[in-house]
């Protein structure tokens, strides 16, 4: 009988862990040189939490089951309610900036497609408690530092950043009535997704006259660049609602990032709870899903019971990106560690000392492994060291007796005969 | 509207994250100097996967749903059927032996008590292929290795090891026939948790008189000394099926952990899979749950649809570990990383390069933070910086234009004026 893992599941083999663990090391390492400190919440939350962020909608992406209580729980699909119950518990001993990161695994109850898994592994970036969309610019450049350690660029990535109230501002200017507004965003969320008749005809439907739709689709359509900003507010023709969005291109270039972004206002990132900037990372052809994103959600911790506090944040899951890192030829091979030392016995009375000369490097803090094979042919022996990339082959023989033993760097062929006490120093990583 | 947190799980706040980052890079590292190479599967598997291991039973003790095509699927409870069904999976093509280890989060569908929570995160380590029980001492010295390192000693933690053969053989010489032998295991098991005289009782009930429930009780309660074998071995008389027993304790003493060790044919380990060495690491003084637990699991391979194949290994929880470290004074502060340089600018204009400075810091590595804060009062910043636990402030002033800073160790005061361009490398943590 042979089982199966559960579909939309993946298998992480010592190949596939390798990636995962540097990927996520990356995404640690990132985060807690921008000040950022590591959360993480439980597996599974009460199905209330979700509808509460997301309304009852949510109950058919979830998997959820009675705990033995009866209360309805479901398993993690997102990590923002986790995080604002946590903050909104917390809100009153927490010191400001909340400035926090987490890596969750999460599960949702979808069809599984390319870039889109049942369970995915998602790095999250929020700063909570700071209005200044100098938040908002710290919190992409998180994101862009992560994209230059794993050797993108900004020619093959780029941030798409939009503001939630400048297209509405733009919006109401075209002349949608405020009824409308979610229509309408809803329709600018689905524009390449539906034939360009389609939009013009939903496009109409929302009040607009042939001009302005073909203004509309304009707007969608045309990217701007960040510094242009005086360009983008003199083409909408919009003064105050832009000063948020002037000040974020300010911040962006004060932090150097404006040659990884771009202003495309046919972002929207779904409708639920973003308030002002909104981002996506995406892949320039455009043959991806989003590798990341997010934006500012000033509403989100009051609703789940706790102070006002302005937010600002994104996910970036480890499917996307590894398939973009995988087509740019940007997976680094052999990321699993290398031992230090392979250690040999040649005699029964060597082998007899072998288990204390691998458990004395152990100690030390070497990586040390050994055959568990019978033979004692050195050749054999030694090729087992390299095939799983040991650096130095420790051989133990009948000088073992008497404290001494043969070391071999395997890259460079070189062997010299070195006390056994002294192998563990021999072989340490400062070599 | 206020959440709570699932019961028997945890919200991981900074503080206690930075703890649990620490311990499973602790696991991590242990294990990968020891050969081990990371897996991991999904967080729910198939019911029926479960069902295989453990029989019907096991149902009530999971958390489990339905998934989009009606399959029953359940969140893991444990790690090992996951690794049975993986090995079996690729069983032809994985060279052997298999070392892996996993750090999983589990959940269990129980009342959670102290030491014993409804989810927590798990350290397994298994090694497969090996029949000998060099395999077994190894798999030991890892658990032994991260005792060391989390600075316990064999005065505050024993190992506790038994064999499921050896005992049976006692127990067959003894009196107790094949039939009742599951019984006899399940009454070993539940020694400490029943009155002397129901000890008794039972124990006539699987056909002893009173000198050999004697015997047995003495048998369940005495410890042995890991190098005094040979005593063992006499005060129960046995032979031929003592001798995988016997060359453990060779194994254990080649590996250098007889001091870590002891004998104590009471430990069972449940009735589930193991097949020879079981083992224990207790808390001397027993106020604890066990730390860790683990054996010797011949059948389980072929039993999940793979080639016959042996295995050794054992699990080890974060809950209790972090209860016997927290009682022993042993759980390090400030685990979390410190920054290395915290930013200040004392004039609007030295304000405005400031995130140009942070971002260069943090492209070269360093963990850089500044204040959100709209004052320029230079106390106060160096107050915030002080309690972040930076190691150096970066003070920009009107200076700051012609590209000089000054520098100052926030541990011995010492300041000077440097470069901006050089500050990334005078605060690397080589310094």
């Amino acid at each position: 009988m042979k089982f199966q893992s559960p579909k939309g599941t993946r298998d992480f083999y010592p190949q596939d862990m390798a990636w995962r663990q540097f990927l996520t090391d990356a995404w640690r390492s990132v985060s807690v040189r921008h000040g950022f400190e590591q959360v993480d919440g439980p597996i599974y939350e009460t199905l209330d939490l979700y509808k509460a962020k997301s309304g009852e909608g949510i109950v058919s992406e979830l998997f959820h089951f009675e705990d033995r209580g009866g209360r309805e729980m479901a398993i993690r699909a997102e990590f923002t309610p986790t995080l604002a119950r946590m903050v909104a518990a917390k809100a009153n001993t927490l010191s400001r900036p909340i400035k926090w990161f987490a890596i969750p695994n999460l599960v949702r109850a979808e069809r599984p497609q390319r870039g889109r898994l049942r369970e995915h592994w998602q790095w999250n970036v929020d700063l909570l408690g700071v209005d200044s969309p100098q938040a908002d610019a710290e919190v992409i450049g998180v994101a862009v530092d992560f994209l230059r350690q794993v050797g993108l660029t900004p020619q093959q990535v780029h941030v798409k950043i939009s503001h939630r109230r400048v297209v509405r501002a733009i919006l109401a200017k075209l002349g949608v009535p405020d009824e409308k507004m979610t229509e309408a965003f809803e329709l600018l969320d689905r524009r390449d997704k539906i034939p360009p008749e389609q939009f013009t005809q939903s496009a109409m439907s929302l009040g607009l006259d042939e001009p302005r739709v073909e203004r509309f689709s304009q707007m969608c359509r045309r990217k701007y660049h960040t510094g242009d900003i005086d360009h983008l507010r003199r083409s909408i023709g919009l003064d105050d609602s832009f000063n948020d969005l002037g000040e974020l291109d300010a911040q962006l270039s004060a932090f150097g990032l404006t040659d990884w972004c771009e202003y495309d206002l046919g972002i929207v990132r779904g409708l639920a709870y973003y308030t002002g900037t909104v981002f996506e990372l995406h892949e320039v052809s455009g043959v991806e899903r989003a590798i990341a994103g997010g934006g500012r959600y000033d509403q989100l911790i009051e609703t789940f019971g706790g102070p006002a506090m302005s937010a600002v944040g994104f996910g970036m899951g480890d499917v996307v990106v590894t398939n973009v890192l995988r087509d740019k030829g940007l997976l680094p091979e052999d990321v699993a560690p290398a031992p230090d030392a392979f250690v040999i016995a040649l005699t029964d009375a060597a082998q007899a000392q072998l288990p204390g000369v691998v458990a004395a490097l152990r100690r030390a803090g070497r990586h040390a492994r050994f055959s568990y094979k019978a033979g004692r042919n050195l050749g054999k022996l030694l090729k087992e060291a390299s095939q799983c990339r040991a650096r130095f082959a420790v051989i133990l023989d009948d000088k073992a007796a008497e404290g001494v033993c043969e070391l071999k760097n395997l890259a460079s062929g070189e062997q010299n005969q070195v006390t056994i006490e002294g192998v563990g120093d021999r072989v340490g990583n400062s070599e």
